[in-house]
């Protein structure tokens, strides 16, 4: 059995991979920290784990990468660059909910982030770990940076057409959309019940941080710089993440050549689902899976292809991913305790 | 007082229209007509009314028309165009909320629309109701089309930088979110509470009707020909519209400069308020009212604007706007009976 | 014009407040004041009130009191007994929408509340302002207790059939549903949008402090020691109260007698709608308005009747009522300001 | 592995089936049916299977029962009854989620159900399957009655108390929310988005059929009639129900006394979750699972206890005491397949 550790266990991202690894026939949760709840029962926070005996253990990272295999870190940015050294590294594998690693250029970093960075040195090493574009790139890898929940979205639904340059590099908009629990675990008035259902709003237009990621990963893909807009908007519901992103065709592209691409990237992907022509995807039908769904038009009007891509963001957008991300580290199946199906209604 | 009739007062929007005219201090209701309900107290159809004396009607047309000074159809697409005759014309006023009268080109209703016209005739007289941009065509006209929900929130954020020339025409795209109200008052799966909530999906992805109404009237205000995609979404909410427009600007513009293009049309619009810098709209600061919240980013990096516009649906996206009309039309004051503060929370 | 003053404008009850003055026609509102927002324009707390020029102004009671010939007091409880003094009575109308002057018999507020309170000598000049019960004592007064929210929905619910002593008073079981604008505009966890949606908790079970306030006035209303089960729960939902009432009937009465008490009482109230026989209150049919729907079911097997009140907490549940508070006081029509519609879908 | 049948799997209930079973380490899905969809994908009409080859096909009973160890019929009330044969139940086993063979005393049925049975001869043959109460009556039988999803709630909430005569049975009063998937699958308006959604309402008040479902088996536990108050109300949520439950006490019992009383029954009840003292269930930590959370308050004041109880309506309520069924029919552990946390948020 692989030991695992989750620092910043009683987040949403943090309650997500407690459930997921619970249920991972390959690994034992040996420690779960908070530094809010140290010392707490896990299931007085998560009182869906009143079944469980977990505790809430304040954080020694020395220690832990002493007695665990993989350490997960779900911390707010800037936290797990402080945190992880050489010497961690020497012990134990790392997997980074956070956006500390993402970013190979630091200057970018620098820019989005108003923030110098603790762990240059390790930005080399740091491997981008979307698994479906990557995972030759992650096995046996010491430090993954998991993706962003838009950025997986939105890199997945328009990777085959960059590659394949079938679009106009310039023309590329992405309108995402997310649920609540992607502003995280906090109280403040932006997530009251009052103040967000029954509606939806556009924030951080034109200057969120997951736009760089997007355009550093498609850049390599296009192997030339992507600048793209990238327009955030919270939806009244708990969970998920739809991309509708548009892009100007370089040529008469029909659907089924569009379709062709995605299958050449994607025919073997297991989380990967591509929906029939006329079927868009929801998130209803994601829902606590690891699964991402790709739907897309062509538009001869507007010589625009739009795909709409949906994900579940406290999965496959963090905490799925991160076990997948794990499953290829140490050279699992990569499905291992992610082929749950989605939970509908939910 | 103006003597009001209203056809198919049992949708939401025909509901929305009774509340709205049962306030406006110039109006009497005169006669309610539903077809599902005939014969029923209004009251026990929507059960906000339950200290109402409304009944629904049995339609008479004619008979309304001799009685009533306006007459607005709440109605589905084809019906309204096999009523409306110029003997009727002759009569009363009439604000259509269906879309039978809104384009002008014929062609382009039928390519959309997949079906004839049955009063191409009065397609000329018909007026497009979009107050804020046609109010001086509309004055003691017959006729008024009354704007769709999307598109009226779309023309209104795009309308002053397409008229100024400072976008480029090819660049538009248009990702709206609308409440489930918009889908109608019918019972089908599509609007099931389980199937709703939860869960966002794009629908009619390149093919919704309201994309050709849309580019008729910025092809007229551009003076040229605009075509542009368009993709609605579904929220889980009741009421309101958000659409994110996104257009390449043909020149360094600042904020500064967007923002003189919208106060040189919008400065004296009571029911557009323009958020302050940095501030974008949300729906439910304007549910329940006529208002329309415009904000905009320009994004330097993208050489784009990004505007929001938000409204109610049912509201400025319906039954307000056509409460409007009919001030309009009559030479009342354009806000009596519509100068209500949004409601919130809702 | 009436003159109105309201301190703490930037909850939930105070903004409902100023949008129900405001479309008032006889209230001018001559100030609001904010402890969190003061200098503040109002439209930028609240953005439903952008095209208004409202400012947060910080409190000064005294001078108020000069200037208003009204003012509403939307505090927490606890702060109300500290500012309303004799002097001030002396210069305006208090309208209280806190706790603190509806409770007469002081032993109970110290045990309810476990704090003494500060203006024990008002006690008895305040009245208890549940309109349709206490009207006659609330005209010309200058210290009015705004009741609960659940309170008024309960009280309303059952008074009937206290009154007419046909319910065993040992029998009464009320369990009350709120929607979450009755917790308040703070942040905190329980309010997060994560934690409410989705999902529904009984909470202060058999310690919520609207229980004595009930207890007291229905123990006038029976002439005899009201002492009763009281539940409520935190529904998904911004706004509305369903208070569920079960009792044992003292006799074999029929659906028919139990109508007969409640047209006995409120044959004439406007704000009160019996509903038909085998219809239920549903709270979107009061949204937005200052209505309270009742209805009722006998059964036979358990001897029971079962009563739903329906209102929206925010309205006749705070604001509304305040409203009509004011205009008993001031001999105004008690419904002005406030016969608009309720709002559906919303 | 065992070969299971469900029949009528495009419901929430069968589609809940599905999700269970699939997941299930001992059971093969060997054939699914459904009426509306027959020659269909299952994953078309439920996209969260788009990756798996499920078929929906016409049913064919006698074929099933030779191919299936164990069929499950989710089907609306009256049809099982017609189906299940002594035939049928020499080759196979029998788990009916719906009512028909849940009530023993025929009379009850015809009363509440208004119609005849047409099974009467299985009628003791049937076990209720409550599996917490009644399993050892289950093992190794034919055909089991699945518990509706309110009764088993409420059954569960009260069991301890009557079953240890500390309540008094004719003071049972049971208020119950209901998500609205317990509304099944079918379009009407009843569960339309906008007439759901920001609402409560009561329904069925002292008309509702899991009212002698309820009785009768409290009755058996207390070996006495009991007649108790029972009214169910839909919330704006997906799922979960929440059945409050008040009892007088029969004696001055502490919170302690009923502890014990909970723990005697409960105590090694892997399903059962009693909460600590001072905390109450909330639908939100059972969702997805298995689980049945009980809190409890003594009210001293009013010498009554207050019981909550949540479970998953779609889980505990259906389709999860369904497989435990299966489970305790067959002699596997009982846990075996339902051993997921429930997932939160969603």
């Amino acid at each position: 059995m692989i030991q695992a550790g989750i620092i910043g266990a009683t987040g949403y991202a943090g309650s997500e991979l407690v459930r997921l690894l619970q249920a991972h026939p390959e690994v034992n949760i040996h420690t779960i920290t908070s530094q809010s709840y140290a010392g707490k029962p896990y299931g007085e926070v998560f009182e869906n784990y009143r079944h469980e005996a977990f505790i809430c253990e304040e954080e020694n990272l020395a220690e832990m990468a002493e007695a665990c295999d993989v350490i997960f870190l779900a911390l707010p940015h800037g936290v797990a660059s402080k945190k992880v050294t050489p010497e961690i590294l020497a012990k134990t594998k790392i997997v980074d909910l956070g956006a500390d690693f993402r970013l190979k250029d630091i200057n970018v970093y620098r820019e989005w982030y108003q923030a110098e960075h603790d762990a240059v040195n390790l930005l080399d090493e740091a491997v981008y770990g979307l698994c479906e574009i990557n995972r030759a790139g992650t096995a046996g890898k010491r430090l993954v940076a998991n993706p962003g929940c838009y950025t997986t979205c939105s890199i997945l639904s328009l990777y085959p057409l960059v590659k394949e340059k079938m679009i106009d590099l310039d023309s590329i908009v992405i309108d995402a959309k997310s649920g609540v629990s992607g502003a995280g675990r906090g109280a403040n008035m932006g997530v009251h019940f009052c103040e967000t259902d029954g509606s939806i709003k556009a924030y951080k237009v034109a200057s969120h941080r997951h736009t760089p990621e997007i355009e550093e990963q498609l850049s390599y893909a296009a192997d030339a710089s992507v600048v793209l807009s990238f327009t955030p908007h919270l939806i009244p519901m708990n969970r998920g993440i739809l991309a509708t992103c548009y892009a100007r065709l370089l040529d008469n592209y029909t659907y089924e050549d569009i379709r062709a691409a995605y299958m050449k990237y994607y025919a073997d992907e297991y989380f990967i689902r591509l929906t029939k022509k006329g079927v868009f995807p929801e998130t209803k039908w994601v829902k606590g899976s690891n699964f991402v769904d790709i739907g897309f038009a062509v538009d001869e009007r507007t010589k625009r292809v739009v795909i709409t891509g949906a994900l579940d963001n406290l999965v496959k957008g963090a905490a799925g991913q991160a076990v997948q991300n794990m499953n290829i580290i140490f050279g699992l199946d990569e499905t291992a305790g992610l082929t749950m199906t989605p939970m509908f209604p939910a």
